[in-house]
């Protein structure tokens, strides 16, 4: 794409090297010219994984190969097309994939079963994997410790900027690393999206743990943002904990409940939450990043319901590109969500503008206020339905003209 | 709106008068400068009605007021306002409902219960019902009996068109005429939207059965278009039976499986789907007409979700209004919607060109077909899901930068 986000980094993250962890990316032309589109990662032996995939009723092969291996729980490699989502292409593309585990095994001398693999781009043409899997050897031989960046730029799609973060916990007093990257753009919603994460740390948890370590915090993250309200058949989320600490005495982990792991998750989910917003920084022709919150709500799942239907209504969006505080469109978003809410009690902020309360315009709000606010790049809305207890929030953008651009050209 | 809809009819229906029913309308001056915004039905006494109101949470004051007289079933007057939907305005604005009620009734002299009333238009801003309670009196003196292009006209918010249709049937030997009018533009979708619509007829036919006779009709008529997946706080299909045909021999009939009434049934749900079509053909910024089956699905319901999951999708409207044969994005709309689908016996069809079967692109598929196809104004596309037998057919429209034109500057 031509435009770079308004909201991508001034300068982007530094990732360091990951004990257990190699990185390698090229230019396979399996669709876009001039840039990689293939990416390797290569890990030692002991390395365990955890991964959350789309609900996609049409979930593409690569998904399928992932979730049939994943109980196994232990990885050696990755390798990540972009171009070509093969999704939806039939016999053929499970073919692809289990060629491209086949050709991968013999490299990395590993089992078919520690090989993970993800496919995105177009749905529906096959992928023709002799285009890369005579590749994968001499990328094993070039990986290093410390392509992130490279490695982040490969999965890219419509995104206009790599997506990348780091952090840095200890376990047991043992520093580990968490590093990640991701992809988005286009096809966004929670449930995922074709949006593909890859996190790696050096720490050394069981792939049981990993798990049950992993799975909730996407709720909160991955699956608490929406660019379109759709939701692509190859989103995953993978991690990879090549345990390689434990050389430095960090503690082998088997429970997911041991407190000693209470510093990993905590940055799990913070690199986790800032690679989401990342992705929707990035959502397609967008000129907001947008924080809806919904309070009062009857349950937490109600909550999100609501913060959904205000987040995916192409009114509200529309009225944040037009930088209209059109509070109206807001209520009906609620109206619509179909779950309680008292119209009489309702409540909007813009920030920190009271601008309805008791089911009707705030007496001292000013539209001058309200018209002020939208005017920011980043705009956060509250939203009290009136009821219960239930919270949650989520991230999304506004929908543009170009929005309806990019979209209408991106195949053609 | 300064650009009238490519799919504007080339000339409106002519509705004849109706014996019992008299409409007029004149600008109040509500929001809108130069143009009606005020409509007034009067109906002679007997007349009875039916209707079928938003689910939203956040519903208007008028809607909750016309639910509430509704299983009184009589109605002398129908007073309609746009600018100003009266929703979400708190007490003030059910006080507004209930003075324009009074003020109708000292008008008509009728009950204030016999008063039906709509308002359209923003949402949030007090209406003040002063403006326009004065004009009930000249209205009613004014009122015709072949007043329905104005008062079609003066329902109107972001139409580029008024909607019009009519229809005659026979119920037992006896011709009866049905006409309606509608309005529509933003915040459509399934499970009604800013969608008004009112329907007359002569015909004889008890409230109770009136009401049996509508309600499963606005399922596959209003209830299956969708613009942009909104709906409003303020939907209203409102359905007025004089029972004036009584004098020409035309039997009063009070229960709706009266075999006397299957021309009627009929009548009234074509003249329904021609408004519910002409609305999605007024759809905001809108160049394609788009038909969506879904077939072998679980159920009827099933195939609804999947259908209204492919319409509402951001990524395929926006690929039909790139004229761009994307299946892709429709198979990802079918796995997002979470009804059972076999992926790998999926098949699409655009019009007569079968595009993909067996959970693939079909072997005679040439992409040049389906892109000649996208040129048309009108599409349908049809997806066979292959778990069942439930089907379903949903209107829509496209998705165009001229839609965000419009909704970023609706209000401001």
């Amino acid at each position: 794409m031509d435009k770079i986000s308004p909201f991508a980094p001034q300068s982007l993250a530094v990732l360091p090297a990951i004990d257990g962890v190699r990185l390698a990316a090229c230019e396979a032309g399996i669709r876009y010219a001039g840039r990689a589109d293939l990416l390797l990662a290569l890990f030692e032996p002991s390395t365990s994984v955890a991964g959350v995939f789309t609900k996609s009723k049409t979930a593409s092969a690569a998904v399928e190969w992932c979730q049939e291996h994943l109980p196994h729980g232990m990885a050696r490699a990755l390798v990540v097309n972009s171009g070509n989502a093969n999704a939806f292409t039939g016999m053929r593309g499970r073919e692809a994939v289990i060629e491209t585990a086949r050709a991968m095994a013999r490299v990395a001398e590993c089992l078919e079963a520690d090989v993970y693999i993800s496919s995105t781009g177009v749905i529906g043409e096959p992928l023709d994997p002799s285009k890369f899997t005579g590749l994968l050897a001499g990328l094993a031989e070039d990986a290093q410790a410390d392509a992130y960046e490279m490695a982040a730029r490969a999965i890219m799609t419509t995104d206009t900027y790599p997506k990348l973060a780091t952090r840095i916990c200890e376990i047991n007093g043992v520093q580990v690393t968490l590093n990640g990257i991701a992809k988005g753009a286009g096809m966004i919603a929670p449930d995922m999206a074709t949006m593909l994460s890859f996190l790696f740390t050096d720490a050394a948890i069981g792939p049981k743990a990993l798990q049950s370590i992993l799975s909730p915090l996407v709720e909160d993250s991955f699956n608490a943002i929406t660019v379109d309200s759709d939701t692509s058949t190859s989103d995953t989320v993978l991690l990879f904990a090549s345990g390689a600490a434990g050389r430095r005495g960090c503690p082998r982990i088997a429970r997911d409940d041991d407190p000693r792991l209470d510093g990993f998750r905590a940055a799990l989910f913070d690199l986790m939450r800032d690679l989401a917003h990342q992705i929707v920084k990035d959502g397609e022709g967008l000129t907001k990043f947008v924080k809806v919150t919904v309070t009062g709500a009857q349950s937490k799942a109600a909550a999100r319901t609501i913060a959904k239907a205000i987040c995916n209504s192409p009114l509200v969006k529309t009225a944040l590109a037009g930088e209209d505080p059109n509070w109206g469109r807001i209520v009906m978003a609620v109206g619509k969500a179909g779950e309680a809410a008292d119209r009489d009690r309702l409540a909007i902020w813009f920030g920190d503008i009271v601008v309805a309360k008791n089911g009707e315009v705030a007496p001292t709000y000013k539209e001058a206020d309200g018209a002020a606010f939208m005017k920011r790049d980043e705009i956060d809305i509250t939203v009290d339905v009136g009821v219960g207890d239930g919270a949650n929030t989520m991230w999304t953008c506004d929908l543009t003209k170009e929005y309806i651009a990019i979209n209408a050209d991106y195949r053609s």
